[in-house]
C-alpha cells in the first residue's frame, strides 16, 4: 500500500510540476502589472523581473498535498476492524501546518521587509505544533553514542550504547527549523542559486530515502513510515522546484523571493524531523552551514556589513567579481580582529590596506562563500559562478552520502 | 481542565489584543512605505491608507493558537495510563491548516488579484483535511427530521427521527466553508463593515457556544468538548477583530482587505464545522445570505455589473448614496428581467428608465444591501451607514436565537 501511495505520489508531482509551468507563465505578467518585481543587478538591461514568483509555486505544493493527503489512508476508510493511524495523520497535518505558515511568512516578508525578530519567532513557534505531534507520538529523543566515545570513556564510566537527551533533542529541533528556513535565504543572489541548492538538497535528500527504503528490512514498518512520509513530502517539492529553476537560472525570468527560501526551508526542515533524520539533514547542509559560519562576522556585525553583499557586476566583461566591504580599522571590534586574523592566514579572507585622511582603513571580500568562489576564482560569467556553487552543493551530497553510509559505520556499532 | 483552558484562552486573546494593537501601530508606516495601501473612495482626502492590514492581526492570530495548542492536550502529557486524544488535536490542526491557507489565499489575493477560479478552487482543496477528520473521526452525518415533515408523512411512510444523509453532509459542510469564505468579502466597502460584522458574527456564534456549555448535561463530554473546541478558535480571532474594527471603524485608519474576510470566513466556517453547528452557523450569517442571493444577478452577470458597487459618495454634503448600474434594455438577459420584474413589483429595486439615441436605457441600484439600505435610507453619513448595517447584523443575531432555541424546538422532539 505505502508503494501505491508513492506512485500516486509522484504521479500527482509530475502533475503539479505542469501546473507550476503553466501559472507561472499564466503570473508573469500578472506580477508585472502588479509591480511585483525585482530588477536584476548583474545584468546590463533594466528589465524588471517578477518576484515572489515562489509563491505560485509553493500553492502548487499545498494544493498537490491536499489532494493526496487521503491516500495512504484510503485503506483504513470504511474498514472498521483496524483502528485508524492517527498518529501517521497527524504527522502529515503538522507538518503541513508548519510548511503552510512558512509561505505566510515568506510571502509577508517579500511583501513587507518584516524585522529581523519577527521573522525568528514565526518560525519558532508554528513548528511547536510539529514537536508537540512528535512527543505525543512516543517518538524516540535517543541518540547513539558512538563507539570511539564508549571506549575513550571505558575505563572512567561505561557508557550505555544509547543516551536519552530528551528535551534537549527538541531544542536542537527547534534549532533545525531555524536554521534551515534562514540558510537558503543567506546563500543566494545568484541566478538560479536558490533554486538550485534547493533543487540538489531535496533530490538528495528523496534519494537517501529511497536508498533507506531498499536497504530496510521487510519488519521495519515504523522505518518504512519515516522514509514514505519524507518522500510524500519531498516528491511535489522537488518537482515544483525543478519547473521554478527552470525559469530562475540564468538568465533569471522569475526570481523565487523570500516565500521560496522559507518554504524550501522549512519543507526541508519538517522532513528531515518526521522522517527521523535530522543529523543526517544537516550533512546535505554542508555549504550552507559553512556559508552561514563564514557570515556570522557580518551578521552580528562583529564586521561591518553593507546593504548588499551580492557579486559586483561588471558590464564591459559581463562577468562578476567578489564584492567589497570597507571600513576603518576602528570600527572593528575585537572578535571581528581575531577572525580576520584567523582566516588571511590560512587564504580565506582578501585583505587590501590603505590610509585615507590619517585613518587606516580596511577593504575586504564580504563574508559569503559566493565572494569566496570568486576570490579563488576570479572574475566570471554569472552562470559560470552558480555552475560552480552547484557542484559545491552536490558535492556537499557526496560528501553527506560518505560520512552517512561509510564513516558512520565506523563510528556507531549500530546505524538506525 | 477543559474550563481552565478556556480561561488561558481568554488570557491568550487579550494578549493576542494587545500585541496585534502594537505591531498595527508598528507597522502602518511601513505598509505605506511598501506602497501597501488603498485609497478611501468616500472620503474628501486623498491620503493613502494601509492594505491589507489583516495580514498582522491574522499573523498574531496564528501564533496565539500555536502556543495555545498544547493547553488542552497538558493532562495526558507524561501520563501513560490514558490514550492520548488523538482525534481532538487532529480537529484543532486539520482546522488551523485550512485557516493559515486561507490566510495566505487571502494575502495572495490583496497582492495579485487571483483569477476567480483559482479562488474558488483554493478553499475548497484546502478544506479537504479538515473534512478527512471529520471523516477519520467517526463524526455524525445524520439529521434531525422535523417533526412536522414526520406526521406529514406518516400516512404514506413511517419516517425515523434522523436520517444518514452521509456524503451529501460533507458536500454540505463543503459548501458551507466555500461561502463562508466569500460571503464578507462581497458584503465590503464602507469603513468598518468587513471587521464590524464579523466582530457581530464571532461574537454571536462566541455567545451561542457558551449557552450550550451551560446547557449542557455535565454526561456530555463530546458535546463539551465540541463547543470548547470552538471558543478556542473564536476567542483569539474575536480579540483580534476587535482590535483591527477600532482601527477600521470610520474614519478608517486601515483597511482589512481580502486577506481578512478569506480569514474571517474560514475561521467562522471551520469553528461551525468542529463544534457540530454547521447549519446553526448559517443563521447568523442571514444579513450575508440575502446579500448573497440578492448580488446573484450581478455576480453572474443576468444583470449587467459595474466594477465597483460601493456607494456614491457626495463631498457636498459628505453623505454617501447607492450607486447605481445602467444599461441598455437590450442587454438584459430573461433571468436578469424576471428578477427585476419581481423585485420591483415588492418595492426591492430603484429602477428609472430613460431613452438615449432611440434606445431604452436601464438605471438600477447596485445589488447589495448596502445600496438597499440607502434606497430606503436615503443618503447618509457614512458612520451612520455602517451603524445600520451593524444594526442589521445585531438583528441577524437575535433572529438566530430565536430560530434556534424558541422555533426549533416547536420543529425537533430532539435538538442536540
Amino acid at each position: 500500500m505505502s508503494l501505491i501511495s508513492l506512485f500516486i505520489n509522484a504521479g500527482l508531482s509530475v502533475g503539479g510540476a505542469v501546473i507550476c509551468y503553466r501559472l507561472i507563465l499564466d503570473y508573469i505578467p500578472i506580477f508585472i502589472a502588479r509591480k511585483m518585481y525585482g530588477n536584476d543587478q548583474c545584468k546590463v538591461s533594466n528589465a524588471p523581473v517578477p518576484e515572489p514568483m515562489g509563491v505560485i509555486c509553493a500553492a502548487v505544493y499545498l494544493i498537490v498535498m491536499f489532494i493526496f493527503i487521503p491516500i495512504p489512508f484510503l485503506e483504513w476508510i470504511g474498514n472498521e476492524t483496524e483502528t485508524f493511524p492517527y498518529a501517521k495523520l497527524l504527522a502529515i497535518l503538522s507538518g503541513l501546518i508548519s510548511i503552510s505558515t512558512a509561505i505566510l511568512l515568506g510571502f509577508a516578508d517579500d511583501m513587507l521587509d518584516l524585522r529581523w525578530r519577527h521573522k525568528l519567532l514565526f518560525p519558532t513557534l508554528s513548528s511547536l505544533p510539529l514537536l508537540m505531534v512528535y512527543y505525543v507520538s512516543g517518538n524516540s529523543t535517543t541518540v547513539i553514542v558512538p563507539t570511539i566515545v564508549r571506549h575513550l570513556f571505558q575505563p572512567i564510566v561505561l557508557l550505555p550504547v544509547t543516551i536519552n537527551i530528551s528535551f534537549i533533542y527538541y531544542i536542537f529541533m527547534g534549532m533545525v527549523i531555524v536554521f534551515c528556513t534562514n540558510a537558503i535565504n543567506i546563500l543566494a543572489g545568484v541566478n538560479g542559486l536558490e533554486s538550485g541548492q534547493s533543487l540538489v538538497i531535496s533530490a538528495s535528500v528523496s534519494l537517501f530515502n529511497v536508498v533507506q527504503l531498499i536497504r530496510l528490512d521487510s519488519e521495519n514498518t515504523t522505518g518504512f513510515w519515516h522514509h514514505s512520509i519524507s518522500l510524500y513530502f519531498l516528491l511535489p517539492f522537488t518537482a515544483c522546484t525543478a519547473v521554478l529553476f527552470f525559469f530562475n537560472k540564468y538568465p533569471s525570468r522569475v526570481f523565487v523571493g523570500d516565500t521560496f527560501c522559507y518554504w524550501s526551508g522549512m519543507t526541508l526542515a519538517v522532513v528531515s524531523i518526521l522522517g527521523h533524520f535530522s543529523k543526517t539533514l544537516m550533512l546535505f547542509f554542508i555549504p550552507q552551514t559553512i556559508n552561514f559560519l563564514y557570515s556570522i562576522p557580518q551578521l552580528f556585525h562583529f564586521i561591518p556589513c553593507p546593504r548588499h553583499r551580492l557579486p559586483k557586476y561588471d558590464p564591459k566583461t559581463d562577468t562578476v567579481s567578489m564584492s567589497k566591504a570597507e571600513f576603518k580599522k576602528s570600527e572593528l571590534k575585537t572578535l571581528g580582529k581575531l577572525f580576520m586574523t584567523a582566516c588571511r592566514t590560512i587564504g580565506m579572507l582578501h585583505v587590501e590596506e590603505f590610509e585615507k585622511d590619517g585613518e587606516l582603513y580596511y577593504c575586504i571580500n564580504n563574508l559569503t562563500i559566493i565572494n569566496l568562489v570568486l576570490k579563488f576564482g576570479g572574475p566570471m560569467h554569472e552562470s559560470t559562478l552558480n555552475s560552480v556553487l552547484m557542484a559545491i552543493q552536490v558535492s556537499g551530497t557526496v560528501i553527506a552520502f560518505f560520512i552517512r553510509f561509510y564513516l558512520a559505520s565506523l563510528f556507531y556499532d549500530v546505524v538506525e
